[in-house]
């Protein structure tokens, strides 16, 4: 299941920890504006209705995987905060859905989920480290070595929105300025256009009247010079976090998933030269930086295969 | 052995991988500037020495693991270059010691080995997960994880002392502006006390016509405004690259070392003060960030550990 605020999504995997194949998948609103009874009413129906679908019942599934929104208790049972579902905080989702279902249930944070469904069967495919960075409305993270997830000693391992990439900024909703997140995501393209644009520099982008990033994108590739040096400026910023993450891990392949990926042609020839400039030059044309190729399927691919990880050959988790 | 720019070091450690035990050791002058050929000699000299004096012989060794200076090739044969060792880069290290010892030989960057000794024997005894950070003319960095060094895929993993604090800055090495070691290392809070004398800032300092970075810490110990100005900075500019590192890799642990240490307890509480500060609430307070214990045998620790480690048990490597 792939908890997001807009859609919940369910599928129904069979295979095992090195490939898996989707059977049958659904989608339909959250309706988060419900609560999260009502949420959690869905997202019980809807497994109900995947099996069922299958001819199978519940005790003959191996688990339910959720990508939940927001980062988890370090025994990943609780969702301690998440932004998009203020009723959700503390909210004991795991032991819920377990009770409900009958089923064992692991929770995953969603960007950790898209890096290992990534990492599994997507642009990551055949390597052994991966940092994925997941660029929409903020930046998600993850980061999988050999295998794992790196969530941390206390779950906040691969919070990579919020590496600090200077000491000022705008302020980001974790309270620091400087995060990547404020430089480098669907927001940051915005407000940057629009501080420009009201600042009086011209542009497409100030006839339009209201925007949001894809019409940023689009006067880019339409050729307007404000948009032009707004994606230059955001490619500089991407780039200099993975600098340091390279500096940091040092992985074979980072991953660009999020709505703006769906923009790459733009940015990501950009990001790659600026990395190739600033790395040590061991690493020098050798990280492979490309867009991740699940999209949405990403997260929901790694919560199961989170299921069939943890429930056979013992816990790999860190 | 610990190949220093200063001291080649030396000791027969006796044990098994979770405890090792120093036998015998020796220091004497590396001598680098007689070329690398005459440190070769000297570096198996020792090993011989101590050998024999513990009434061995060479084939009762089970290895020799060598901290290196600088970035080692991916396959750790090879000094691929060495800021210290000019004539190093490029060294066959490891062939040219086995070939003239007839034992196996591990070379292990001279920080990461640092990082495995504090993390197995040191400050990061028990813990799981460990950050080294080594602050000295510049400023070396090691990542343990599950016991593992996190080497990367190039051999950059761990390269701490280049993770990027903005884009701005002096220029470092490496090329870069805004790395953690032209902020937070001995020649940045040297640069940093230069600058505010030259500009007429008054201090002891000023008087004191050529200085140290002791000698800063030693005035700011004395209360001295200036000094204790730049402790405070970089102590900033340290906690902001802990943070971006609690936000990837959430180690249990942060060990500060380095001859900077010696200072720790100037700086320590303020860089706990700032991560605190800024750090996501789940890991706030939570992450241990300590002074290393081992000082100068934490490398000859980690050198040896990692014969133990890779000649057991087979490959732990990453």
């Amino acid at each position: 299941m792939d908890l997001g605020g807009t859609n919940l999504r369910g599928a129904l995997l069979c295979g095992d920890a090195n490939e898996l194949g989707v059977r049958h998948q659904k989608k339909r609103p959250t309706e988060r504006r419900r609560g999260s009874e009502a949420v959690l009413e869905h997202l019980i129906a809807l497994v109900r209705e995947l099996v069922e679908r299958e001819g199978l019942t519940l005790d003959a599934v191996e688990g339910v995987g959720i990508a939940t929104p927001g980062p988890l208790d370090v025994s990943r049972e609780t969702i301690t905060s998440a932004p998009n579902f203020p009723d959700w905080k503390d909210f004991p989702l795991k032991r819920r859905v377990e009770d409900a279902l009958g089923t064992r249930v692991w929770l995953e944070n969603d960007a950790n989920a898209a890096a290992l469904g990534e990492y599994r069967m997507g642009a990551g495919r055949g390597s052994r480290s991966l940092v994925f960075l997941g660029l929409g409305t903020g930046v998600g993270g993850g980061v999988v070595l050999d295998g794992r997830i790196v969530r941390g000693a206390h779950g906040v391992g691969g919070e990579l929105g919020h590496i600090q990439l200077g000491r000022d900024g705008p302020v980001c909703g974790c309270g620091n300025r400087g995060c990547l997140e404020q430089l480098a995501s669907a927001t940051a393209v915005t407000r940057m256009a629009r501080e420009s644009v009201a600042a009086g520099r011209p542009s497409v982008l100030a006839d339009a009247g209201t925007f949001e990033a894809r019409d940023v994108f689009d006067a880019a590739r339409g050729g307007d010079a404000l948009a032009n040096e707004i994606v230059e400026e955001m490619s500089r910023s991407l780039g200099l976090g993975i600098v340091s993450l390279i500096h940091t891990l040092d992985p074979e392949v980072v991953v660009i998933g999020g709505g703006l990926a769906e923009s790459a042609d733009l940015f990501l020839d950009r990001v790659r030269a600026f990395v190739d400039e600033h790395v040590f030059p061991a690493a020098r044309g050798k990280v492979r930086i490309t867009r991740a190729e699940l999209g949405d399927d990403a997260g929901i691919l790694g919560a199961a295969f989170q299921v069939f990880e943890s429930s056979r050959g013992g816990s790999r988790d860190r």
